[in-house]
């Protein structure tokens, strides 16, 4: 049986312009890789509602899972959650749950529970929340689709509360070999090898070290005996 | 006039499994930004030939500008250049010109120019080279679409081929001002403002210092007066 999917919607001008790096996506892609679940695609989007929703249809249809990171928080370009629920047809509004989550908080540090705060309370009907232990204001999940802070720690904590909630798949096994020759001298027999076990799937990787060029042979796979086939018949082409 | 527009496709496996941390989207972005062409979308596919053309269907038709990284190496998991070709229902062949290039950098190297390499020379029907300096395999541009490599050293080195040869627009101008409070106290006034300038695009993003909540706010345009007008709006209301 193939292994589960999943998409991943990064959504920020901030990505886009350049002015900051996603981390998020990378420490997705791991989790994710970890558990058996096969992350398919992955899209950035500007914070323009048109952009976010037909990401959200495009996926919530293709995908099992979908995760979306950025875009709840309580400034006016905080629009995931709004077209999260236009997506889905369904309403949102400020939630008790969720409003009394923040409210405790923002009272313990006496900090105002202002409009803009209350904001992070506006959850789609139908949704489930997710914890946010960091900062508080929850992220959520409707159907498939699991709508998550974009500041690192917040998404991270998240992700641990969703992952153990997926259903996930046969660990995906790998291993590397490092061959000292370049790409276009090992091609020809990765490919007659990668023929042979399409189960397995076989990439390479070039690397130039002091000069000479050399390849890394990736191999990943569920089944850990036809892994380790392919790795001994790479041993035995490239290392004789 | 609003900025040209552009998307990125990023193709690979790697990627997408979490072994390795793409860089070129970052770096590319931050080009764009420079020369005034709007990034628009991103997406990250599979080294899978479905997944490559419909992305490369759908960004050709709808921005100015397509780059894509990835895939066009020499072994059997490179097939971005068979997908472009298909994309744009053309031809794909060795051409002449760009086996001539291989060819005298692997006589030069004493390196057996073999078939996997000579797929490095394959280029679709109508297309025009893209200089490599650095491994000296080409990548090509296609009416918009421009097909880069991943290896990032190549990769910045083919932008910096290209991009002079593309319109770019206005310089977008960005300011930060540094705020020492969260973003829920800033959320009300910031949306004023926001609207009071529609040209402009005002960000904010939180951050945390010593245990304090903190939020940068990135005020961007390509009206030079109004990013200032928008820059004291912003002192006055948040630093008084």
């Amino acid at each position: 049986m193939p292994n589960p999917t999943a998409a991943m919607l990064v959504i920020g001008d901030e990505i886009l312009s350049g002015r900051t790096r996603d981390a998020n996506m990378h420490y997705l892609a791991q989790e994710l890789t970890k558990v058996g679940i096969n992350l398919c695609e992955v899209r950035i989007v500007s914070d323009t509602r048109d952009a976010i929703v037909s990401a959200l249809d495009a996926f919530r249809s293709s995908y099992g899972t979908v995760i979306t990171s950025g875009g709840i928080g309580p400034t006016h370009d905080d629009i995931t959650a709004d077209c999260v629920a236009a997506a889905f047809g369904v309403g949102i509004d400020v939630r008790e749950d969720a409003r009394a989550l923040l409210q405790a908080y923002y009272d313990s540090r006496e900090i105002e529970f202002n409009d803009a705060r209350k904001r992070m309370a506006r959850i789609p009907d139908g949704a489930t929340l997710i914890e946010n232990p960091v900062s508080i204001a929850p992220g959520f999940s409707i159907e498939n689709v699991h709508v998550m802070a974009g500041v690192p720690s917040v998404f991270q904590a998240m992700v641990a509360s969703v992952l153990p909630t997926l259903t996930g798949g046969a660990p995906v096994l790998s291993q590397t070999l490092r061959v000292e020759r370049g790409e276009g001298d090992i091609a020809g027999p990765l490919a007659i090898i990668a023929e042979e076990f399409p189960d397995i799937s076989i990439g390479s990787y070039p690397f130039q070290h002091n000069g000479a060029f050399g390849s890394n042979v990736v191999v990943r796979g569920s089944d850990g005996a036809q892994v380790d086939a392919v790795m001994k018949r790479l041993s035995d082409v490239f290392r004789a």
